[in-house]
């Protein structure tokens, strides 16, 4: 691989899903995980990243951190830039502290297997649930840091824990603005790796459900980016510097996890998405079959169409027209949960599109996490609502924005 | 008042705040009643509109339907036009029968008390939680009816419910389509009715909150309509006759309802949001300056605002760092789920808004209720999106656009 090419991947083809062997057996995955997870880890596979844990110990060095699990999000190969030279002796750290999460981005170094002296720097991504947690990982990882090192970190927590940072990992702190880091990141992210984007198609089979979308750089921009963390924000991006925040909400992730910790039991994000999978949001929300008696042709709308998300819940608990008790379980719950905050970000989003005339509408954030019952939403409502005029992008790297942002950001050190 | 004159009202001013009375003494409110209750109050007692509850029975036919109990929303008198003159001698119901409510207009004739001998037509809304006590109720208050008379009606309900209206009531049941009501009703009210929409102010002080927007017949349209039901209905209107339905979502009503029912105690709506009164939303919502430790200049974004509706929920019961623990009341929950769904349906109704350059949104459907909260919510979020270009306005028989839609379309009978 040349100085300053892409990382190429390979794209996924037909023939990966032609095997008659089971697909749990082919990839190794214990059965106790979810279908979700299978298909994209057998995405992942198919991909030409090397994966973390697929490199032996012996090739990683030892004052670098050392992956001791298997990394949810697969490391990218750094393109061989001057920029990147100094990681090959120093080690650099980034953080993205948001309202839920802390994104951590770090680079450590590995020899080359192919015909070449060049040792390669790989870059890392692990998320936390609270600062203090990421910071011990630091301390503990980040062997090689003194005095006049720096973390990079950006997010709303960069002003309120900077002091923190400071004193318990004593390094200079620098802060990169929270929606400068995220187009840095994202920009970097769509030029530098060409399997990155790729949009859904619930109605394809397998592996075919997902596309990978390379763009030429010249073609990135304009684009919509909606980031989801806790919140929203929709960014104008007409270049790497020249961008907007156009609008926001506050129904994103944090919503999905606070509503979803008082209905239910489930104890992390993933855990409520995995009962969501399994839950049948009919029982919870009122169709236009259950105004109409069916569909309403005058309007277009099916009868299978949400009109009400939690309509049926104003009467549980009510006998319906049957004698039946009409009950909503957890799952139920959670899908409706579901379905309602990514309907509602899909049509925010075309709307914001559709307002700048974007053809591309990215997303980031931590909401998604490759879910299918999601990106099948969202791909849906801006399909839709555009009549096909807009695309739904989805990123692999998608909750480090900016931490990778964060990570580029290296103007002023 | 002359033929076809529409229903005048005199205008609050600022004196009748002028008073050292206090506000509950002057109006003979009992106190445990709401002060947004107590406010709405005496605006409807500053209106010429007469209420049914202050006309004295004698002067009320006794064949018609007497009023039992003080309506929550004022009656109309009917202009005297010769497609009402009808109504003096015989009584018409309409229905529009939603996922929710039920809701019915029916006209009443009562003497005048001005110098003429002409009798007035009422028009008078009741709304019901079920069709069954709905239709208990037209059987017990429809004396005149007979089998060649005719049940208006729209509404999902309108479909599924035709046969146990025509055979528990004896009448004909004529459907009016649910868009072509709603804008009919919408029409109707805006061009007969001088206080029949009124905006929002939340700065003012008492009365002056509320500022009628009476319009001349040729400046209504155009204008956007959303229809807050059990669901979402945007509908870009241009005349009474060229509407259409641009857009809709499943977070109306229905959601505030459901979830609330599942979130808290309340055993109404209205209690619902007299809970949401009393509750305080920055213990469940993770506000901008939970995040950035104040407010985030850059983005102009205030400390106040909410960055992420119910993001504290999701660490509930987890001790802050001030080991306090954390507890969100059901009114502080209940005030959360209001102002995210608020929040949304204004910034949505914003951005549809801006999509067709209107410069007026209508707000129909019974989940305002002139609740103050809400109003504030939705004029702020409009007024914000919009730099002030477009208006939020509402609507006092607001739920019942529908169903004098309905009562209106005589084409078949």
């Amino acid at each position: 691989m040349g100085r300053g090419e892409a990382v190429r991947n390979r794209k996924p083809t037909a023939s990966s899903t032609d095997s008659a062997e089971p697909l749990a057996v082919r990839m190794r995955v214990p059965n106790k995980r979810s279908r979700a997870d299978r298909i994209m880890d057998e995405l992942l596979l198919h991909s030409n990243l090397k994966r973390a844990d697929g490199v032996t110990n012996g090739l990683i060095r030892p004052v670098q951190p050392i992956l001791r699990e298997k990394p949810t999000t697969p490391f990218i190969v750094l393109p061989e830039e001057a920029r990147f030279a100094p990681l090959i002796k120093k080690s650099r750290f980034a953080l993205d502290i948001g309202g839920t999460l802390v994104k951590l981005v770090y680079s450590t170094v590995c020899e080359r297997v192919e015909n070449s002296n060049e040792p390669e720097v790989l870059l890392n991504f692990k998320k936390f649930t609270s600062i203090e947690a990421c910071l011990d990982y630091i301390k503990n990882n980040w062997h090689d840091r003194d005095a006049d090192d720096v973390i990079h970190c950006t997010g709303g927590g960069s002003f309120k824990y900077a002091e923190l940072m400071h004193s318990y990992l004593g390094v200079q702190v620098q802060r990169t603005d929270e929606m400068t880091s995220l187009i840095l990141g994202c920009d970097f992210l769509l030029k530098n790796n060409v399997d990155e984007s790729f949009t859904y198609h619930h109605e394809a089979i397998g592996i075919e459900k997902y596309q990978y979308k390379p763009i030429t750089a010249d073609l990135v921009y304009p684009f919509l980016l909606v980031n989801i963390g806790t919140g929203i924000s929709v960014l104008k991006v007409d270049s790497p510097t020249q961008f907007q925040r156009v609008g926001g909400s506050s129904m994103g992730g944090g919503a999905f996890i606070g509503l979803g910790n008082l209905l239910t039991q489930a104890q992390s994000f993933d855990e409520l998405l995995l009962m969501a999978e399994k839950g049948d949001h009919r029982r919870c929300d009122t169709l236009v079959c259950d105004i109409y008696g069916g569909s309403y042709d005058n309007l277009n709308l099916p009868a299978d169409l949400i009109a009400g998300s939690f309509g049926k819940c104003s009467r549980m608990g009510k006998r319906n027209a049957r004698g039946d008790q009409e009950q909503a379980s957890e799952q139920d719950i959670a899908k409706s949960l579901l379905l309602m905050i990514s309907n509602n970000i899909g049509q925010m989003a075309m709307l914001y599109g559709m307002r700048f005339a974007m053809k591309r509408i990215y997303f980031g954030g931590f909401f998604i996490r490759k879910h299918p019952i999601t990106m099948r939403t969202l791909s849906y409502a801006i399909n839709y609502w555009s009549k096909g005029n807009m695309e739904a992008l989805f990123m692999k790297h998608e909750g480090y924005l900016g931490a990778v942002g964060a990570f580029l950001d290296t103007k002023d050190s």
